[in-house]
């Protein structure tokens, strides 16, 4: 070939590559992002994972056609950090959004999730997006902490737990497991307004659906994230009448079949819209059942534990990832967090992550998007404050553990135990015995991570009644 | 409308729906038949039953495409009389193929299943069904019990468990986790013959496969019927080496998805040949997991319990129907049984059952074909020649109980333990003192049920060697 021809059809090579990278850039610039996040979901309660039965068809069909993580991992064991962690992508003890003696916020609570932090949300305001926050917030009801000052453009939602604000003489439990809307005067807000004390939580998941539908429906041309927080299934239990008895699970299978019903409005909206293929959609939860609520709290399926611990039913979650043409239908078993979700999301908008703080997460796109492997290896057990156990790999050691309710006692391993989480997933059979260099490995982690925490104010432990019982406020 | 017209087009329907009745019976009368049988496979140990690090793409997408029955069980949780209760939809108290002292078959027994009992493939046979008996038989290994005197036109596998006819002074415990070939002396027969011994179990699972492929191959152009009762994953475990070391669950999970394997290579093999959609497969197993192998034995999911047991991992199998075109796709929480199968293929094949004996079995295909509800609402649990539990509707009462393994305690409750099984598929909180009306329908329930037994032989103590201490010879 001439020289001459050889440079023509360099030149339209690489014109013809410029071409198609930009056509795929301008295509997948701006995906709107969906997350579903529910509240004290269990790693068994849905179709997907195994639960016999609870009907779930839409989660079974996002399944079916996108991605099922079986090792996708929650920041904190509990409801508040677990929710800084997912937004911002950082452990919560960088936020201060983590303490023992108040594991989560309250309504006495004056503390929240510092404006510094960067959220999904603000990140996405850099690139235009619309953002709303539809559900439960719970990172702190004073204005400054509210969704509308941490990047969305919408709140309608309550502001922390459903089972909070109780009336006066209401028992803690009794109260979570026959619960009438009356009994906890939560307030629903609409941006900064309260609309409804208390929250008609018979109808929450049914409007919260509605809002995500004309939150969509309004947005159709621009970029959005929402961010749909369900309330549900945190107790106290409810659902509407449409969905009143219809599970063979009892109330617990009835509101996860309405939350089942809300997500495929949704995904039909979508559909109907046109907007399925430039949409990632993510499922997952806060955190694991609440065991101590028997039949009216979920199920961790094949795992050990329960919310509030630091076994794997306390922190592993159901998770499955969705976008037609885009991620292509597999089970993937490798590791994920909901820290990744920020860098994941700043990466497919082309958003720099800021190099003035830590992030925790990982870029999953080459796993949603490419078939490769994750790049992460390592979860860190946060229980309040203190680090009490690591997954590196396929091993999982334990410095300590502790009761997810009831008692304060905390043990402590050494050496810590030791489960092999692929092989053993229901952390059954210690062999810390056998792999002392393992043990020596994940004690070097150990510190070396405590070396990356620099303190912070702890914003759980900032309230108004400092004399007051809050422990029996709420459970 | 004119009388004589009106009688013209009352024929012309008549014979319309004649025709479309017989097109149908035509095109169905004689669909070929599979029958995968695991041994000893958990209720949590495959993807559609949500397993996190078991692979299992070919049971996924015949559970994408088929039916996944979350509330199927076994005749027995344990091998011998779970088998004779799958092939002749009858409890094995009925052929006298279950005891108390010998739970199952052992290579000194005499006895085996009564040449009196009709199996699948003997009905099947009067239809001018080819059959075939590849992998575990356990129901007799003297000529006259054998798969050829019982139906089968042809028989390859092993008679009993993979883990008997141990060599001397190879310990029970210890060879099952930690085992070779070359410990258990256990034949490999063709029909009458014993073409390998010890039985190279390394290549067991291919070798059932290429003649389980083989015989349909030859018998593409008639019916057929394929038991295929894999001695996986049966301790002891082994896997060709194509998948040693290729799951993340360790050398059960190898063995698992090399059944996986199996499976796939036999749909595709349906599917070239076109008989695909003329063909049901179902999909399930003799027992829950055998739990004393801790990371060796399986995983019952969320359920209580595993093989030998009566609480619900003992006894409910993970089980797929497929039948492209036929069978609908979605998820079944009705009550089937392994007891359901014969009726079930006697109905597609218009066979009578025989009058003269009692069927424990339902006709499942209204269930699979219309969409129409199950008419089983009743399992019994039998713990060798006792039943232990009554499961009706989503109530299971337990009159009894024992642990599966390791203890001869046998625990009497009066009241018996009550559970909810759709609400508490975890058998954790027993309800018994809350519906005093339920325990007095179940007591009635079994004693109706005695009722309809009548004392036969018992195979299973028929045995050589009265004086052997068997129970060494076996866990």
């Amino acid at each position: 070939m001439k020289k001459n021809n050889l440079l023509k059809l360099s030149i339209l090579l690489l014109l013809f590559s410029v071409g198609c990278r930009e056509k795929i850039l301008e295509k997948d610039q701006f995906p709107n992002v969906i997350i579903f996040f529910c509240d004290d979901l269990g790693y068994g309660d849905i179709g997907p994972f195994g639960h016999p039965t609870i009907h779930t068809p839409n989660l079974d069909k996002m399944a079916e056609e996108g991605q099922k993580w079986t090792n996708f991992y929650v920041a904190a064991p509990v409801c508040t950090p677990s929710r800084a962690g997912i937004l911002t992508g950082r452990l919560p003890i960088r936020s201060g959004m983590c303490s023992e003696n108040r594991r989560v916020l309250f309504p006495d609570s004056e503390g929240g999730l510092p404006p510094s932090e960067i959220t999904i949300a603000k990140a996405l305001k850099t690139k235009g997006y619309s953002t709303a926050c539809i559900g439960k917030w719970h990172l702190g009801h004073l204005p400054q902490y509210s969704p509308n000052a941490h990047g969305f453009d919408y709140y309608f939602g309550i502001p922390y737990s459903n089972d909070m604000d109780r009336e006066e003489g209401v028992k803690p439990y009794e109260s979570c497991i026959d619960p009438k809307v009356e009994y906890f005067n939560v307030p629903l807000m609409r941006n900064s307004e309260i609309i409804e004390r208390p929250a008609n939580q018979e109808t929450i998941t049914k409007r919260y659906t509605k809002e995500a539908i004309n939150f969509i429906d309004e947005n159709k041309s621009k970029p959005f994230f929402l961010y749909l927080a369900h309330s549900m299934p945190h107790v106290p239990l409810f659902r509407s009448e449409d969905f009143a008895n219809k599970s063979l699970r009892g109330v617990y299978g009835d509101v996860i079949e309405e939350l089942d019903w809300s997500i495929g409005r949704i995904l039909d909206k979508l559909e109907e819209s046109g907007l399925d293929e430039n949409t990632m959609v993510v499922f997952t939860s806060d955190n694991g059942p609440w065991l101590i609520f028997n039949e009216f709290g979920g199920s961790a399926g094949l795992l050990r534990g329960g919310k509030g611990g630091t076994f794997e039913g306390g922190m592993r979650e159901p998770t499955v990832f969705w976008w037609p043409g885009k991620i292509e239908h597999r089970i993937v078993m490798d590791i994920g967090s909901t820290l990744d979700l920020l860098p994941t999301i700043c990466s497919l908008t082309g958003i720099e992550l800021d190099k003035d703080r830590i992030y925790d997460g990982f870029d999953l796109s080459p796993v949603l998007f490419s078939g490769e492997k994750s790049e992460r290896n390592i979860i860190y057990y946060y229980r309040d404050t203190e680090v009490y156990a690591i997954r590196n790999g396929s091993f999982k050691a334990h410095f300590k553990t502790k009761d997810e309710y009831g008692s304060n006692e905390t043990i402590s391993h050494n050496p810590p135990l030791l489960y092999d989480l692929n092989v053993d997933p229901s952390e059954k059979y210690n062999i810390s015995d056998k792999h002392p260099h393992i043990i020596q490995e994940m004690k070097v982690l150990l510190k070396e991570h405590q070396s990356t925490v620099v303190p912070v104010e702890n914003q759980l432990e900032k309230f108004e009644n400092k004399e007051e019982d809050y422990q029996s406020k709420s459970l």
